[in-house]
């Protein structure tokens, strides 16, 4: 593979190819395009002046994962509840989820806040994970995902730019709130990312991880951002079913296994949003080992053994999206 | 957008670009071309000397939305039954359901009698729902949709030519008998459309109504079309599971939601082809207010709660598909 | 259609025009090239020194059916069990099954075996089911899945080649294990083709089926290919649900139904592998009618009437894929 090819395959260029046709059907897809005050970066608006959709969403998805995965809609499933499906399945799991999709970068500048995530994050390389996992890679564009209540103002992309050391005008975000639809496809089909993040954090060698398929409800939408977080989530922690296929040995999996679903955690067990009252919404104090699918399956391609942890838990989703 | 871009978005210009990919696929779809005596319109047939397939129902199914919605099929629902399931979904309902999908238009002469849709509706703007919802177009190609029993005849290929404002030349029309592979699925794909026709005729504004889910179970194939009309709407009415996501207040949601599902009808409850003898085969003395599906939930984006009406009944649905 | 026009739609046009897309996207696929000591043959690795996958499994069994087939992933289905579930439909059965995907080609040299399938059969035409059904076809370039622990070694293209009466440049070859990502995925996207070899096998005529869906679970990737070959035996035995669209009588198809699922054999109900043991490894003692899905599904499109056949297992599938 020479340079020009090397370039092409990087995260930030396939996600590109993606949001260049994303905007080519901006109308059917009813987002909206800004052009930033901040040197012609531009922004997209999938959920907040503008009205978005599923399919919004579900490209939305596939863009955060730079293009390495595929994000659909299925029927409901009768263990999990009466709720649409959406799937998602990556033969190229850490370069998709941890490299692109996982939520990471928080950004911040008075009054704006949004969680960061897609491929931007792989050249600004500002989290550890990029350094272990060697993740790291320079683009002339960037393409971010942004989970936030508004258009993010010229600053963000000004320190988005600089993070990425590239002018603002190779900078492209996409953004929409949790309490849109865009925003609901889009974070529940994380379901793989949050069991790929959680096994890194239990220092667990992602890298063993070579393919992976996961599942979970399409929950409402919520009217206010933390109520949407708090059905998001849900729909992963009582919902999520993660297929993944490693390569490692039996014992590591028997060891890690039974603190990856969501089930292990001490917060387990409620509505989210009524964990996070509990803890006085000091967010904080909610245990991180709490954010996981709520079943994962390795199949060990190493010794041919298979093994299933955790839960779904159709009683908690009911309660949380009745909310 | 311009003149030109405008012209481009058409329901009827989206349909008509479906179609070529449609008649160049003509020999995998097992469908055949027809030039029509009136003119040159081209007629394809689907499912009448043509044997048709699934693979050409599911795409006749999305020109009749005029390409803004998508038709898949999935696995069996366990609380509906053993059959495939056909899945719909879209993120312009209005548009692609009552502009496009639904078959207001009756097509009589002679012995011809065919149950038109598809976007010719929208420029024939025959039905009153056109003016209400102001969804009328002019278009130089027009696309329909017949459910019959025959290839329509030049009489009624120039009425359609004549009530669209343009010669016979520019009318393309797909025919399928609802007795037939092609004619079941895109009948079962109107899963979201019966919503939405129940939800306008209830006073209901289907404007309000910004996306949509749908499911149902892909019926047996009937010999005769009376009894494929009863399978493939008790598929509907009894294994129909749609959800819509909406903009309005929930007090409205409310007060009709008990009405949309079809156990809202005193005509409940048997497979349809019982309730047709039972009424003497007096189609019209059968309740109006049956034609919709078994659940509908609705998913208010405006203040983030959710309701759902109706239920599944596999019972029905077993009786129905094995007489 | 002309003679140019027919070339093009001949089995293997059809597939060594996925097979280039598929080459193209290799470093995707994470599958490699080889280039064949015989005369310039290409052969693909999909899963032996290169690590294949989800995606490489599902265009590899669509290639497998030579592009009339149509090969999707879905969430599991509750009776059957916890795993993702692969679907399947064709309009085109005898053709993409019986003329393309079935593995009726052994190949063996020295140490090296493989089941031969792919659209090369339908050239070589050494099977008598090609003269039965008029399935044969001239190609200048072939293609062929292989189902093996190694690649292809050059004598074994060449007799490829050979038997093809085409020189071994023309040969395009795809291999995987069983006991790989992407060999359990295409072998699992073969219940149809399963219900119509034993249908074949019962002497039912096959030309009579029109149209077939089929679903079964993805089991896990066994480290041993015979573990594997039992697993993938199971998910179809016992976990395969297929859909055919036939045009017969009703009586031809009670007369054989009873005899097609594999509960009518007397080798139904252990896991494969424990079969396979009891007989003392010998292949040959196992009945051969075993060979077929779960369940088989008849919709007669002549009459309108609905047979189903067998019943899902999932007990004998949680006790296999946890061996």
């Amino acid at each position: 593979m020479d340079a020009a090819e090397e370039e092409k395959s990087t995260l930030n260029a396939r996600a590109a190819a993606l949001v260049e046709k994303f905007v080519a059907d901006a109308e059917d897809l009813r987002v909206g395009l800004h052009q930033s005050a901040a040197g012609g970066a531009v922004i997209v608006d999938c959920g907040l002046a503008e009205e978005g959709g599923l399919e919004a969403g579900r490209r939305l998805a596939e863009i955060c994962m730079a293009g390495l995965g595929q994000v659909q809609f299925a029927p409901s499933v009768e263990s999990v509840g009466p709720w649409p499906t959406v799937t998602v399945r990556t033969d190229h799991p850490v370069r998709a989820c941890l490299g692109s999709q996982y939520a990471g970068w928080q950004l911040a500048k008075g009054k704006y806040y949004a969680m960061g995530s897609g491929p931007m994050r792989a050249v600004a390389a500002r989290e550890p994970l990029f350094e272990q996992l060697g993740l790291r890679e320079t683009s002339g564009v960037v393409v971010g995902v942004l989970e936030s209540r508004a258009l993010p103002p010229k600053d963000i992309v000004a320190e988005i730019a600089e993070c990425c050391w590239i002018p603002p005008s190779g900078v492209r975000l996409l953004t929409a709130p949790t309490s849109s639809q865009a925003g609901t496809v889009q974070v529940v089909a994380r379901s793989v990312e949050t069991a790929l993040h959680k096994l890194h954090e239990l220092q667990f060698d992602v890298r063993t991880i070579v393919s992976a398929f996961g599942a979970a409800p399409l929950p409402p939408v919520a009217k206010h951002d933390l109520t949407a977080v708090g059905w998001t989530n849900d729909a992963i922690l009582y919902g999520g079913d993660v297929t993944l296929w490693v390569r490692t040995d039996d014992a590591t999996i028997e060891a890690v296994g039974p603190q990856v679903p969501s089930n292990s955690s001490i917060d387990y067990g409620l509505p989210f949003a009524q964990t996070f009252e509990n803890y006085g919404q000091d967010f904080y104090k909610i245990d991180k080992l709490l954010f996981s699918p709520a079943v994962v399956t390795f199949h060990n391609l190493e010794t041919g053994r298979s093994f299933r942890f955790g839960a779904l838990n159709r009683d908690v989703l009911v309660k949380s999206f009745s909310a």
